[in-house]
């Protein structure tokens, strides 16, 4: 064994025991905005924290994504009534209770502006600027006549259920929220 | 040790040997269609994928396994209140949001047809085909006032929370939806 | 090495083999009474089980810790009004479907105590009782102007995501709720 070896040897097992960063996924499914809240502090205080955080954007989850100019999406009328009723974007996404058509969602915005707790779009700026990687469901998209015309810059490929469960098998921390 | 005995010996160590498959716990606590949809998308996607899959179904996520022709159900006029205001079966599954009436679940259900993503009835039975394990919540039966009758076939055992922990506890992936 | 040496490695051998309780996260976002129930049966049963459990409760969630008599929290008029309409504490949670005004809710729990269901305010005071760490996010207490006179008694500190994310990774069961 020359002194190259050995230390190719020793490089091999450095990098062996080099620990990969603990993974996080959440399924994000829902569109609320008590929902995405969470699901956004929970991904930048997880990449805070060194993890490798996964958000996958399936069903009412994918609207955070879209666009605040999206505009009525989809060629056929249920896609384009989705997209009437389920504006999407961080702009408009109302709470799961109180939301009182919306005034609740607002109020709730201004109590955060005032206590320092980052908004759902600044969360969502932040966990990108971080890292996090953010999946739009193929499917939902396919579903809801959504292309990548209507969503975010900076998101990461359209995947599938099978790519989400493969992430989450090697995942500490598996959450659907 | 005769050769027989030698074979028996191999056979148990590659028995031994032989990988577990990985395990996925899904608790379904809600009667939602939005809900349904990616508890058994997610469930045969990880069956696909080899994993060994469980959904316990408990509080609203029993509905899914109702017969259509439940009726109506219990002793108790709570009960009988329950099987008609919650009439469960895949077939009646609402959404959380956007529902309008059922307007909104039937919408959705076509949308989903016309995009070759298979319908909640379908995925349970895909689910069936696949082993997929399905674990009526015990106490949730008797709460409703719900028997094995009123139930679809081929579902394992009820079981209690006890049950769906210690699987948990083994799982690589457990989800609450 | 003396023999009270000796006996230290021994003793200290011993505790690093003594195999740590399994660890079960629940983080509990919803102040429904649907979620409250699944979330305490679950602590409770993973607790009898042996295990080691944490609920940290969130956003809604929190409204399980208050007490009944919290009255109107907060200073600002939005805080009050979340007083007023997610007044909180077991007494007062809502069913997040077939509430039809608390009717359902009590129907429910009229339903679990001829069932010999534990209430949710029963399982609470059991989970305490068996050691179940209850945990109140800082954030969310800010954000609602609540403070611990509002809660209720024997709660663990007030804590953060940060926090709720070191234990989940090292959980074999993390659920969101």
């Amino acid at each position: 064994m020359t002194v190259q070896d050995t230390e190719a040897v020793a490089t091999a097992a450095a990098e062996d025991e080099k620990p990969e960063a603990d993974k996080m996924v959440i399924i994000a499914a829902s569109g609320d905005l008590d929902k995405a809240w969470p699901t956004l502090i929970l991904a930048t205080t997880g990449a805070a924290y060194g993890m490798d955080v996964t958000i996958f954007f399936t069903f009412w989850g994918l609207g955070i994504l879209k666009r605040p100019d999206a505009g009525i999406t989809g060629e056929d009328w249920r896609q384009k009534m989705l997209g009437v009723f389920k504006k999407g974007s961080t702009e408009k996404l109302q709470l799961s209770t109180m939301n009182f058509g919306g005034i609740g969602a607002k109020m709730m915005q201004g109590l955060a502006d005032d206590n320092n707790v980052a908004s759902v779009q600044e969360l969502l700026e932040l966990s990108q600027d971080m890292g996090v990687k953010l999946w739009p469901c193929q499917m939902t998209m396919d579903l809801m006549g959504l292309t990548s015309e209507h969503m975010i810059d900076g998101l990461d490929k359209p995947a599938g259920a099978g790519s989400a469960i493969s992430l989450m098998k090697e995942a500490s921390i598996s959450l659907f929220i």
